[in-house]
């Protein structure tokens, strides 16, 4: 039951109005990486550079990611700069730097090319479908992009929605790839088109998922203090795949709690700054919070009145 | 079991990408009365002037409104006229004119006065003061307001939420009230003032009840087709109020329910124009929505994985 993630690993340096980072460990794969090792072992494809402070990746190791599919190249590894707004509503990106990132051709080590569950993380749609190229009949392939990939590289993007089963992405990713506003519309737009399933994410607002019969919704964790909302999104979706992965159960039933365990992990990973907050979760925390979940939207249908 | 509302009854000219309306039957009270009375009978109390097309009123009667409690005073009636933006996400007040509503001075009848439930619609916190005077202790009094007292008005706005049961507002005004961007600490602000409930209403996310124990939050309904925003807060309020009303009930579960009874008429209202989508609706239409809902946020706890 592998589970493979293909994205980047990165130094983020980030400030919100509770504190700031300097080149810690983040990028897709890594908070997807950390997120979903608390559920189920990860193989992580990717790249860093000669200056990469490799103990803190490595480190990952006793958490269950498997890092034999993370190339270090000589060069600048993959640098991310941004600053949150007072209400961490809206975030400005200072700086990027995409070092040896910007040369990756991601190669699949041969013992990960059975992944069952395969997420391709955001990373140029070409070599996502390169990694498809690679993978061995995988019972889900989900992936990721963001809104440059969509203006620059829109025909490749669209080829890769006819080859994939999950397509997970931001609201306002949903609503520029469709050209609709209205992000149930853009969830059947990105159906008409391959994907049997849209996971929309909404941030503070929770997620839905969208299939051919079903919407499905989860909220956001309602919490009192959020520190950094970096890689909320990655630990999501690697809190999803996870539990997917390890039930080995694509089940409507199974696909809603999958999209609470996301939820679950994305609550983790706002809590503190960088991957802080996944790092120490243990699977009891996860399961008392998917309960509280639970407890946060369960109301009962009174068959009698009105 | 009586149900109370105060609040305005205005003419609303609409502009929407879709399309829009001149003159037409709107204001707090009427919706929240149009959504209420699906579920039980409502007893308004308001002002319109001498030009108000009454019969659109009088209409309303036979859906279970009990107009009693509306003056009729000589001068132009209350019209506001307001354009939303391409999305649906904004509006702008392009003309308001309070007419007679500028000396409504509240007056219950007395057979409205033992009115078990009671809903202060969006109106000076002078005047909400003024009916709690009149009256006799009902089991729920329920309140809403808006920027603008929060700004013209706020000691008074802070002594009537030490006699009420439960604020019910947006989230930008619960922002603006408490001076926090945080809606759950907003929230419990709220609490710490007075109420021993707070709903957070947040447009096409949903809402939020945030009581001394739980947090319960119900998406808004997944509409692939909005026509026209207005009212849908007050049509919430007039599900939510009117579920309590006709069960009698007051439990957390009952309160969960009171939520959602809210969202599924903030849906109808906003699926056509005007009160148009709240009109026609039967008991028959809210439940089959109100088990829609179900299935968009039911999950099923796996006690043994993952």
């Amino acid at each position: 039951m592998g589970l493979l993630v293909v994205g980047s690993i990165a130094l983020d340096s980030v400030s919100t109005p509770f504190g700031q980072t300097a080149d810690t460990l983040g990028g897709s794969a890594v908070y997807f990486a950390v997120a979903g090792a608390v559920l189920h072992p990860v193989q992580v494809v990717g790249v860093v550079g000669s200056d990469f402070p490799i103990a803190d990746l490595e480190r990952l190791a006793q958490r269950g990611v498997d890092l034999a599919g993370v190339a270090r190249v000589p060069g600048e590894s993959f640098r991310w700069k941004g600053k949150y707004s007072y209400d961490l509503q809206s975030r400005e990106t200072l700086e990027t730097r995409l070092g040896v990132f910007a040369d990756f051709r991601p190669t699949i080590p041969p013992a990960f090319r059975t992944a069952k569950f395969v997420f391709l993380g955001n990373i140029d749609p070409e070599l996502q479908l390169g990694v498809l190229d690679q993978v061995r009949r995988p019972a889900l392939v989900a992936c990721d992009t963001m809104n440059y990939w969509i203006h620059s590289k829109r025909d490749l993007l669209l080829e890769l929605l006819r080859h994939i089963d999950l397509l997970m992405i931001n609201d306002s990713e949903a609503r520029e790839l469709s050209g609709d506003w209205n992000v149930y519309r853009a969830a059947q737009w990105v159906l008409a088109r391959g994907p049997r399933m849209a996971v929309i994410k909404q941030g503070e607002h929770g997620a839905l998922l969208v299939n051919g019969e079903t919407t499905f919704m989860v909220p956001a964790y309602p919490l009192q203090e959020v520190f950094d909302p970096t890689g909320a999104g990655d630990a999501f979706a690697g809190g999803f795949m996870a539990y997917l992965a390890c039930t080995d159960d694509l089940s409507p039933a199974s696909l809603r709690r999958a999209m609470v365990y996301g939820a679950t992990m994305g609550s983790f990973a706002v809590e503190a700054f960088g991957i802080q907050g996944l790092e120490h979760v243990t699977a009891a925390d996860v399961r008392a919070r998917v309960r509280a979940f639970k407890e946060l939207v369960h109301f009962d249908v009174d068959e009698q009145e009105p």
